[in-house]
């Protein structure tokens, strides 16, 4: 991620105000972030995650610290620019204890036994500072950073929108283009040109799943020569201003045989049912379960082997999710993908996928192409 | 990383059967790999790394198993193809657990009570594999993937050569160009776009640090211009079929500032002496003492502040790392990095780097551009 993930210095001092509140109010010493997507909300800048510690500290009360290799010193007061004057900044050498330096900055003193680590801190950095903090308790920080992260603001549902319109710009050049006798390699190669031209900032993943391939969801595009008859599903996506996108249509190549325009025509109904089901208060596993009834009641129950969306922002997959197992309430603010897909092993596949943004009034899809089957040559 | 990793079947079988045996000569119960280089080395392919769990569970004695999300079934038997017979494929629904089914693939019965968890795994995953395994301990795995990984094979570096000659073709090619009057961003850009053209399959990084920010060594390329005077660091690399590329040369637009070509010379002597000192049995902390033993002399000792290297391979940053706390000796196939550099806050920086592997004869570079200034346009 580039600095594209930055605004203004007062929105992260706000930031780190309300995490030091989730952090008190869930009975914390402190949250520990390391680089990651929860580290760039933060604080506006990511350095490279590696093997070296930094990390953030936000305690409850109190300055927040950054403990960090002496070499990425400059990098920090150069990206942070106004916001370092709000945080204690300690630099380690390379022959220091980082973990000690954490230690020093997060004991107990009478406090809450438990420090909350980033959910994608590497797990050497987990176990060191589970010595180091020994005997204080180390638990997720998931539950606190998707309470500060979840709900999406207008400037962040406009980056959504921007990053969703540059996809959806990828996906109807390559459906315009001819796709048989290329290979998925070659087409994936092409998507990724695609999303960078359309103004995304990196192209993340470009799935190209053709013929038998098309029933493997996360298919890695290869060497398989596209040819008449195919199903092809393209599922595409990268990053612009620092929020994700992530959208995926059906082609075939030529006319469709009907027994796969009959499953597409099943999996269309389900999505769109899906995407107007949204609504505040409505539970995330409603969403699944409006899908999943109507591909079960048309005998493919057996095909549709993942849940019916991701929550999406800086990353492209976080809170909330539309699964069985999420009976929470969809908010306003909440942006997600719906995303259902049929697989019939060995034979083909399709997945037709919008990134939707929960409103007061409904889902608004801020994917804007059409959903009907993409007949290419 | 596409499937540019993979080797035969057989070589991932008998890497499989190495790191049995490291699991059962280091007392533990199993390794336990999620997605990540040490994924990708046993198994040949490398799958998302997601917030569903994706585990390999390889135990010192019986049938390794892979816990993964039902939707990434398809992918795995496609990737692993022969090697899939060799391995049990345990498929989780959206709603089951599958922390439980690690638990049940690795249960203590009188056996050691430790498992050892990827390096990089998840913290999320760390935890809840913890609470499951419980009172079985979690430990580093790294020391393990280490003894597997760290010497390399002679096809290994036959790839790591040709990175290495992408990255050089790339180097040679943007010193060659006009920086002055582009920003930072800009011959970052095209530096992705060149490390593309010579073959690598990614571009991962472009570091393009001018003026007064080539004294940050891990600078974000950003909307600075670049002008006549500027010292300008380009440290760049990618990967090319699985291995990874990183060199560092400094250039200056017109001639040099005479303060600025004498403390190139003294880094550059430094570079040199370092790379002459490689050779089995050579303790890793002598090849950083040889290089700061110079620039300290010179009176730059404060400029220097991180280590001299770190090896490469499948990761651009792995053991063996030369820093003063690594006694361990040098071992023929050991592939790292030499890449001291002299930074004053505020003014410049410089940085030389080279990949070298080390073998029975010493250090043979696999970068081979020159290692003066570049004086460019």
């Amino acid at each position: 991620m580039s600095s594209g993930s930055r605004f203004p210095a007062s929105v992260h001092a706000d930031r780190l105000r309300r995490a030091a509140v989730e952090t008190g109010s869930r009975d914390l010493l402190a949250l520990l972030v390391t680089p990651s997507s929860d580290y760039a909300y933060l604080l506006g800048y990511l350095p490279p995650a590696m093997e070296r510690l930094t990390c953030l500290i936000v305690p409850a009360e109190g300055t927040p610290a950054l403990v960090l290799p002496r070499l990425e010193e400059p990098l920090a007061r150069h990206e942070l620019g106004e916001l370092a004057d709000q945080i204690d900044i300690l630099a380690w050498d390379e022959t220091d204890d980082p973990f000690a330096a954490v230690r020093r900055r997060v004991s107990p003193d009478g406090g809450p036994m438990r420090a909350a680590v980033q959910d994608q801190m590497f797990a050497r950095f987990v176990l060191r500072l589970g010595a180091a903090l020994d005997p204080v308790q180390l638990v997720e920080a998931g539950p606190a950073m998707a309470a500060l992260r979840r709900r999406k603001t207008a400037e962040e549902v406009s980056r959504l929108r921007a990053a969703a319109a540059a996809a959806d710009q990828a996906m109807i050049a390559i459906t315009g283009e001819r796709l048989s006798g290329r290979s998925e390699e070659e087409v994936s190669r092409r998507i990724r040109e695609l999303l960078l031209d359309a103004g995304h900032d990196t192209a993340d993943f470009a799935i190209v799943a053709s013929g038998p391939n098309s029933a493997s969801p996360h298919h890695h595009p290869g060497e398989r020569v596209i040819e008449a008859g195919d199903a092809v599903v393209l599922d595409i996506g990268g990053r612009r201003d620092g929020y994700a996108s992530d959208t995926t249509r059906t082609a075939v190549v030529g006319e469709p045989a009907a027994e796969f325009a009959a499953l597409y025509a099943v999996l269309r109904e389900a999505q769109v049912a899906a995407c107007d089901a949204v609504a505040p208060g409505v539970a995330a596993r409603d969403i699944d379960r409006t899908a999943r009834r109507i591909i079960d009641e048309a005998g493919y129950g057996d095909c549709f082997i993942h849940r019916t969306g991701h929550g999406i922002g800086m990353e492209t997959h976080e809170e909330p999710y539309l699964v069985e197992s999420n009976a929470e309430p969809l908010q306003a603010g909440d942006a997600f993908s719906i995303e259902p897909g049929i697989y019939v092993s060995g034979r083909w596949g399709a997945r037709i996928e919008d990134i939707l943004v929960c409103t007061q009034d409904g889902g608004e899809r801020l994917n804007t192409t059409g959903r009907d089957l993409y007949v290419v040559s």
